[in-house]
This record gives C-alpha cells, structure tokens and sequence, in this order.
C-alpha cells in the first residue's frame, strides 16, 4: 500500500475510520493536475491531533479530490514548545526562514516588527501556507501556529511570565554579557529553576538597535546568547539558534 | 576613517605596509562600477595569512581600482579545522548551502558523488568564488579551500588515518545504531582519545543507498549521528550540523 501514498496532506478536519473529506482546491489541484492520482490510490492525512491516517482518494474530477479515511498509521506527537519570533525579512529568505523553523520543529511563528524592519505589511496568510507545506514534506504531524505581526515593545509589554526568551545577541560577544549558545542552554537550569517554555528571539539584517538591545536585555526571563565569532545573516542565525535548542533541550535526546 | 570603508575583499597577494594591489576585473568592477568608490575612500582586505588590513584606493578606472596597502587592523584568525563533505544538490540550494558552510566556519569544501548525485559537472571555480564572497562578507580572515568531487569510494579509500568523520546518518534513528549529535560530540573524547581534525558528511537529497550506509559505517574514524525526529532536507542538515559542530568542538566557546 505503501508505494501507493501520493501524497501527504494537512487538513482541518478530525481524522476516524470511514470518515470522508473532500480536500480544498489547492490541494485537490495539487493531488489531481500535479501528482496525477487516482481513484483507489492512497494519501497520508494528519490534523495536528489525531496522528497520522491513511485515506483513499474515492473519486477524482477537475482539480477536486473526494478521500474516505481508512486507517491510523501512527500516534499522535506534538513538537517541544517553542516559539520562534524573527524579524520578518525579504521574501525569499522569509520564506526560506519559515520553512526551516517549522522543519526544525518549531510550535509557533510571531512575526515582530523591529526599528530597522523594512516591511509595512505581512501576509499571515502567505507565512501560514508556507509553514503548512513545511510541515507536509517534513512529516511532522503539527503546524506551527501562525500569529500576527506586533511590535517590540508590544511583545514584551504582553511577555507571559512563565516562559525564556533566548536572545540572540550578536553584540552580545562585545560587551561580554552574553553565553556563547550551548554553555547558556547546557546551565540554565542552575539560574532558572528548569524552565520548559521557551522562545528564540532573532533581530532584522542589521541587527537590534542599541536602544532595542537594552529593552530587551532589561526584561526578566531574557537568556542572551551569541552565536560564535563570524557574523552570520538573519536566517542563518535563525537554523543554527532552532537547532541548538532543540539538541539541548527539546526533542533530539 | 571606518566610514569611508566601502568593501572588504579577499586578495591573493600579500599584505604588509606600501603594498600596491590593482584588483582583479571583476572585484574592480564591483568595487567602482556598483560601490562607485573613488579614489581617496578606503577597503579592507584580507588573503588568508596577514591578518585584516586597510588600502587606500589610489586610482580608479573604467573598472579598475588601484590600492595602497596602509594598515594592519587586526591580526589573523584562523577558522577550526573542519572539512565539510556533501553530495552536491541543484543549483541554487548548492549555492546557499557553500555560503551557509563558509559563514559558518568550515576550512575545506570537498564535493562527493553519491549513488544519488544527479550532476555529472560540477563548477569548482563557481563554487571557489561563492565561498570567496561569503568569506568577505561574514568577516571571517580565511577562505575554505575547494577540492574536486571524488566519489564516495574514493574519498574513504584515501581517508587520513587522523581525522574523524561526523557522518549525519538520516537512517540512523531506526536501527540503533547512531547517538543523537549533541550526545555525540560531547562524548567522544572518551572513545576516541580528544580528536582534534573532524569532517562533516552530509547525503544527497534522497540520502545515501544502503550499501553506501554500510560502506561509510564499515570504516573507523566514523562518528554516525541523528539530527532529531525529523526529516531534514539536505541544505538544513548541513547547517545543523556544522552548527552544533562549533558550538561543541569548534571555536564558539
């Protein structure tokens, strides 16, 4: 049956035995006019709740797909809790951004608008997409949640008590009051009492501002770190921060 | 003076005081046709030896740009030694993955043809001049050197008996026999005896074939890895592991 799987699709709907779905139009397009898959042929479906399905396509028209659910495959996982808040970027490497964090195994994108953030407005829509394709071809059985952009201080202003923001600071080596990356995550627990919630906080091309740098670093439950001595762009900063944290204290053990 | 700065280069003369360097065609170009800098501003350079230096540009041309080397500004760095193996992937990921790698440290480039490797020509020169451009652009003081591709038999057939390779082994979750990359790095000393020189292997889009797993597994000096529960594409891994490689054995300490 396996050779059989066209495709591996999110959908909204709850996921049982024999229930029936009619994919959108973009993934009907997709699973008809791209794949070319026909009735009797299987897709992967997951939800983000109820794991991982198989479903059979039941009948195929012009760019629409009608699927019948048939069987559990795998158990539900939910990725570590981790928010990801970036400074959106130029289109091709925002999108690039999205789609490693959510391959990476981030829970959460906030878009954050920082003084030198050269972007009035941002699809939402366009970023959540994205993240959905991501996690499609990542076989990751979640979607990262997608939240509106606000600015700084509206995000600190409103910062939940309970949870770390690690702060790449690529100033940090400068002024000596940042950890290089894995010493900050291998020790925090000394200092914060095993914190479980936590947030990686990237700046724009260009870096924070002096001021924004000092906003940031007067809040409590802000972990300033650095990422080695060469400058690296936004988005490398970015796979590299997401990757250390989940070797040192999300899911890669 | 640090205003008028308006490119930083990588030369291949030397550097020392008085020097006279009139740049390669296409470094002149960028360096007055695009930067349009003129005679009087200043640049930084660098050859991989002497350290970051200052010239001033003495004359411009049609494309042309003649400097005098004035100062030393900071003595050399040298990146760790790590070599960084991969089957190169299509065009435009290759070209993001050399910078990523550059940007991220490594001191060597070395192309492999894998079962999988669709590319029967590979620009080695292209791939010269992209690092070339990272290297200037993230600050580092050296360039990785780029090697020709071999295949895979040939690069293990002609290994060096002291130098370890990190094999990223996306198959290596299911048969148990590959630790998680950060248990990996930070435990090795105790089976390996402080292994100073390391590689990076990283597989084709696809991965490696089952004989090229055993091939590569088959050989000591080979440190098999997993890179957490999801399936990351090769241009992530990449990043991921050099990452993680820094922060443990490199020079982000």
């Amino acid at each position: 049956m396996a050779e059989n799987i066209k495709a591996r699709l999110y959908v909204e709907s709850d996921l049982r035995v024999g229930q029936e779905i009619t994919l959108d139009r973009d993934q009907g397009h997709y699973l008809v006019n791209v794949m070319r898959a026909r009735g009797g042929e299987y897709v992967g479906l997951f939800n983000g709740r109820d794991g991982e399905w198989l479903a059979e396509i039941v009948r195929t028209g012009k760019g629409r797909a009608d699927l019948r659910v048939r069987e559990n495959i795998a158990p539900q996982i939910t990725e570590p809790d981790l928010w990801y808040l970036f400074a959106p970027i130029k289109k091709a490497r925002l999108d690039y951004m999205v789609q490693k964090a959510t391959e990476l195994g981030v829970s959460l994108l906030r878009p954050v608008r920082t003084m030198r953030t050269n972007l009035d407005r941002l699809r939402q829509d366009k970023i959540s997409k994205n993240a959905i394709e991501a996690a499609e071809q990542c076989e990751r059985m979640t979607v990262p949640e997608v939240m509106p952009m606000v600015t700084l201080e509206e995000l600190l202003d409103g910062w939940p008590e309970d949870r770390l923001i690690m702060f790449c600071d690529e100033a940090g080596a400068e002024d000596q009051n940042a950890f290089p990356v894995g010493k900050a995550l291998d020790e925090v627990d000394a200092w914060q009492g095993r914190p479980e919630k936590w947030a990686i906080l990237i700046g724009p091309e260009g870096g924070f501002t002096e001021s924004e740098r000092h906003l940031i670093r007067s809040r409590a439950h802000v972990v300033p770190v650095t990422l080695g001595p060469r400058i690296l762009r936004a988005d490398t900063a970015a796979i590299v921060a997401i990757a250390l944290w989940q070797s040192f204290r999300g899911d890669w053990q």
